[in-house]
């Protein structure tokens, strides 16, 4: 008997009977790859995984599982940062790689259709080769599933300006926990006709239904950019600069800073010319009209010198801006090859709170003996304080978690929040209570039982 | 017994009992202007109007309903256009007109916070004095509360550069079905800790919660603004215009249309010197950066000319600016006074269907013998359709009611929704299931039933 014909289990023949069994994963060899997602410790083995090709295979395989009330985990390229998408024992893992087609580029309208599974990147090149854009571009674009952002929220570096995934999603097909498909929203810009249904399953995690159409808002390309990378003595005067520009009444797309453990492991990694004495480096990119970026980029200039920046360099073209910003975009991948456990965290505050934020992130570090580096977008006051770690390390993981705490702790004393951009999933479960209050929780899980009454879609994610 | 020791219900009674017996009308005389908000042939009489002056009287208001099972109507200055204020009847009015402060305006974070009936224009105006900018404008927003703009939604002249109501609501406190009294959002500018709570009761028309703070997003106040006024022999010409400015990549802040009936209508209201033999009026305005704005309103000129527009004007100064948006600001005012009974829709479809979508109209007015004046706004696809009829008049009522049946079907065959900025409540129930489906349907009736188990809140609105 070959490994092929071993008997598998009922559950594996009835999906394989819902889809062509060469789209039914189940070998423990196969698995492996669906066992986690971003999200440094933290991981479980798949039992099977699905790759539908069209909204109607993934309806019947909702039902299936609604009647026979087996969980679904629905995912896309696995690059989330808070555990949403690892597998809950026993369930289906629901890969939607498969469905991946742009269908549609309206450009009269502004719109954008692609199924669930497409590409962010890919969805990006598709507006750029129009004259428009994408704006959301988190950091995983490059391999992130447009499905995966959207029940993500995703975030990206563009955000001050532009907004995040939210602000440019007009209308969802999504399956939802009975098997029957829904569209919500149309390529109105102004549509009042009843509740804004689709802004309940943005950013739902794949607890309340799973995304399988997404049309997106584009917006017409900006026709000038110019990037700016400041170097500073002191946090503060980087985020003095923040709030001077953002009081200058400028709203740049990028406002990013790194600290000075990030910059030390950046300059490592990438070799960029990083002043290593530096305490903080500021990226800054303004884009629009070229007026309106000329103008801009030299109070930008002025005001970061104003507030004592060290040295300003701005890029004088297109590939020495691309140099700039690799400073920042290698931020994560630099700090994940010093350690073997790096856990990425995601606490925002309100822009006039950053820098208290930075010293706690600093003063709970050092009080800890850990070590964290902290990079981030500083305009929306979003930053990532990086803890690098052991995950075999059981004490400095304790460490690790009162660190985690005290710091989420504070953001939310300050009218934070313990998640800007990464998501619950199973990272933040343990906080959000105290963060958002048992009323708002509890309005939540109201409104799972209401959409999930058999609990089947992602349970154990955002909260129990 | 004078009148105001008259013996009252057991109602009146216990209202006078949580608020001060002044704050609880019930006398007929001061009930009548609470029996009707801006929609014509809708109203139904209130049996008591309550004025809250905090949160916690409407928490012990709501309480009170929820426990003795009264319908509760909230509302602010009644400036709503689909009866979803006119009262229930035996139920409470809660008008939040009391609840008009503006708490804090945060020029670090670009917030402002405010009870939920402070008037639109005064906050506004308030950012205004800060060199800010609060976009959203709708046509009542003299008289309108941003309690009542959140609730439904509003949208305005500025839509399609700026986006609408939702699109600057930070946070909101909202009283629960149940009195408990809720805080759904942050000043943060990313923040994903879980479902997006706020944007369920954002358009909710109070059905599924009261509002009683807003949290509002503002920014930077343009530097700059051009307003130029377009005439054109032909519709088809006006909207081509429209689709070439969106071509050339161009998102004027205001691209406002009026068509040959309220062009006429206006002047002999206005007396702005409309050229009476027009067949539609643009109105267009760019505003930000001073370059821009000369860059964009010179190109806007030039492609209005090669679409066929017969004038061009450009106001020179901000006196003659406000002149020539007078022609589109007066519209529905004008058309309001040359009728008994003055129906406005609200049909929207995609912008790249305003051509057929107008035509439409224009033959089902003619052929069910119907005087209707358009206007709206263009760059949205947001038209008015404006029926100048008599209520009195049965048989024209009825060909009323069938030529908007026609109309909203045909803008849900291009792709269209029965409602761009007003709202479902009473006026456009009936049109909701066939407009969005079942199946959208059937989730927002979960949700109503999940936020409102007892159904007190504004029922009968948006649907059964």
């Amino acid at each position: 008997m070959t490994t092929s014909s071993l008997p598998t289990s009922p559950l594996i023949a009835a999906l394989s009977a819902i889809l062509d069994p060469a789209r039914v994963l189940h070998s423990p060899e196969d698995l492996i790859p669906y066992g986690f997602d971003g999200t440094a410790a933290l991981s479980s083995p798949a039992t099977c995984v699905v790759f539908p090709e069209t909204t109607e295979e993934v309806a019947a395989l909702v039902r299936y599982a609604s009647v026979n009330r087996v969980p679904i985990v629905s995912r896309g390229s696995g690059t989330g940062l808070s555990g949403g998408s690892v597998p809950v024992p026993g369930g289906i893992v629901l890969c939607l790689v498969r469905m991946e087609r742009i269908l549609e580029l309206d450009a009269r309208n502004l719109t954008l259709l692609a199924e669930a599974g497409a590409v962010t990147l890919q969805i990006a090149e598709a507006a750029d080769a129009m004259g428009l854009l994408y704006p959301p571009d988190p950091g995983s674009m490059k391999i992130s599933t447009i499905g995966g952002n959207v029940a993500e929220n995703s975030g990206g570096l563009r955000g001050l300006k532009y907004g995040v995934t939210r602000d440019y999603v007009m209308g969802l097909e999504v399956v939802l926990a009975s098997g029957e498909i829904v569209w919500l929203g149309s390529k109105c810009v102004k549509d009042v006709a009843g509740y804004s249904m689709k802004d309940v399953f943005i950013g739902s995690e794949g607890t309340l239904g799973i995304i399988t159409k997404v049309m997106l808002k584009l917006v017409p390309k900006p026709a000038a950019k110019t990037t700016m990378l400041a170097t500073y003595a002191t946090m503060a005067a980087a985020a003095d600069t923040v709030s001077a520009i953002i009081a200058a009444k400028i709203i740049p797309c990028t406002l990013e800073f790194l600290d000075r453990v990030t910059i030390r492991c950046v300059e490592d990694f990438a070799h960029v010319g990083l002043p290593l004495d530096a305490e903080a480096i500021l990226l800054m990119e303004t884009d629009g009209h070229p007026a309106v970026v000329a103008d801009e980029a030299a109070q930008m200039e002025s005001i970061a010198r104003a507030c004592g920046a060290t040295t300003v360099v701005t890029a004088a073209n297109a590939e020495e801006a691309a140099k700039l910003a690799t400073a920042r975009r290698a931020a994560f991948s630099a700090l994940a090859r010093v350690s073997p456990t790096t856990i990425l965290e995601d606490a925002t505050v309100p822009r006039s709170e950053l820098t208290k934020m930075i010293q706690c992130i600093q003063e709970v570090a050092a009080r800890h003996n850990l070590r964290v580096g902290t990079f981030g977008h500083m305009g929306d006051g979003n930053l990532h304080p990086t803890f690098l770690t052991d995950e075999r390390n059981h004490d400095e993981m304790e460490r690790v978690e009162r660190a985690m705490v005290e710091i989420f702790d504070f953001a939310v004393a300050l009218g934070g929040t313990i998640t800007g951009e990464h998501g619950v999933g199973l990272a933040k479960k343990s906080f959000l209570p105290k963060a958002i209050g048992n009323a708002s929780l509890g309005l939540m899980k109201d409104l799972k039982r209401t959409l999930d009454p058999h609990g089947i879609l992602n349970p154990g994610k955002i909260f129990d």
